[in-house]
């Protein structure tokens, strides 16, 4: 039998990374590193940084793969998902089946948690169920970058009582956000932070958490949604991409 | 300065601690631990073992008071979490007053994630803002009882593109939901997903999560909602305590 692991590697900061998860670590034999092009390379990067620092006695070796992009531009959203995640259920297939040794483990660094925004689960659940390869998995949490938001504002995520609503810039750019006084905004490429009717609201925003190059701003929208987009621009150019998060707390 | 450290242990698991959390233990000097009465008994004693096995080469203390319990039974509930928080807010002080010196750094040991449903980081920005203690402080993610219970079952919080809401069972029982396709809650005693409307969601439920205890049910809420509920009475007779939380998760 293959074994797979689905390992939360956390967001960010490489402290992040739970006792669960280094000992997971220790037990892969490949690791799949996903290449989404060079503006990323640095959190591949960071991906060996993790293997080097915490995989102790143990020969490991990485496979590489390009990941399939989405279609952009003028096309469906959820046809572009769909041929998206075939691409990637092709790939994984790909690995699992040339990469890996009857025996072995191989293991999947995730950004984050596995649990939340990342399609690794249910890219292997949808090949389980098409019996096209068999493997055992597991799933190993780890630090969201939600978390690191709040934790960095000091902030709670809920007010006493109320819901937490998770959700995506996409979402909150058409509306489609509840009524709930605690948001978390993930994946915004957007500032669709500008689109919230209340600008009495207040923005715990932050980028690249939990690295060297965070970045921390909050404030009433009405205060600092400009700055927001105009760091938040600045910071992308400077360093090629980013990765941002926010939540936005009703008055 | 007194510096106080609000630490975010992680749901059950001992090996869900971060090496952040590890770094940070590594600096306290009094450990304050709240104490909830003989049935939290069991939580009191994990704090204490996660201290033995992570802390090195340290001396440390432990500081322990009584947590004040919310006033039940036939009460406003907002009046009584807010009497609650005041109770909270003066432990807290006398606390960091008489149990810390000067240049000392004082630890909260905090289940899962101090952002998510605890009032740790509330209590003391509130203590802060009264002006009545001076203290910094600083907070360490840890891996919730949520993300414990997806990694379990090997399922994604969210799907593609949607929302997550987190929430408590006393906002499902009375309705005060959104029509998201993915829902979880925390802090149920009611057993309120026999309150959900359509009886084909799947709900993925455990107990106990990351412990030796652990109890994990899945299924349609038509075949499982009994079973959960009798199963769920059972454990907490047996324990004395129960902790559990679930995603619901429409067909």
């Amino acid at each position: 039998m293959k074994r797979l692991l689905v390992i939360g590697i956390g967001a960010g900061n490489p402290d992040y990374i739970t006792m669960q998860a280094v000992k997971a670590l220790n037990q892969v034999d490949v690791f799949f590193l996903m290449d989404k092009g060079q503006s990323k390379d640095k959190l591949i990067d960071l991906r060996r940084e993790i293997c080097e620092r915490y995989i102790t006695d143990r020969t490991y070796r990485f496979a590489e793969a390009h990941s399939p992009e989405r279609e952009r531009g003028d096309v469906d959203y959820n046809a572009s998902v769909d041929d998206l995640n075939r691409a990637k259920q092709q790939t994984f297939e790909r690995l699992i089946n040339d990469e890996l040794a009857d025996g072995q483990c191989g293991g999947f660094l995730v950004w984050g948690d596995p649990a939340l925004y990342d399609s690794t689960i249910r890219i292997l659940q949808a090949i389980l169920a098409s019996g096209r390869c068999a493997f055992e998995f597991d799933v190993i949490p780890g630090i969201t970058s939600v978390q690191a938001l709040a934790a960095q504002h000091k902030v709670p995520l809920n007010t006493i009582g109320h819901s937490i609503e998770i959700t995506t810039g996409r979402r909150l750019g058409a509306g489609q956000v509840s009524d709930t006084d605690s948001l978390v905004v993930m994946l915004d490429a957007e500032d669709s932070y500008h689109r919230v009717a209340n600008q009495e609201t207040e923005i715990y925003w932050g980028a690249y958490l939990g690295t060297p190059d965070e970045i921390l701003i909050s404030g009433k929208l009405s205060d600092v949604a400009d700055e927001i987009e105009r760091v938040r621009k600045a910071a992308r150019a400077e360093h090629g991409w980013i990765m941002d998060t926010y939540l936005l707390r009703k008055p």
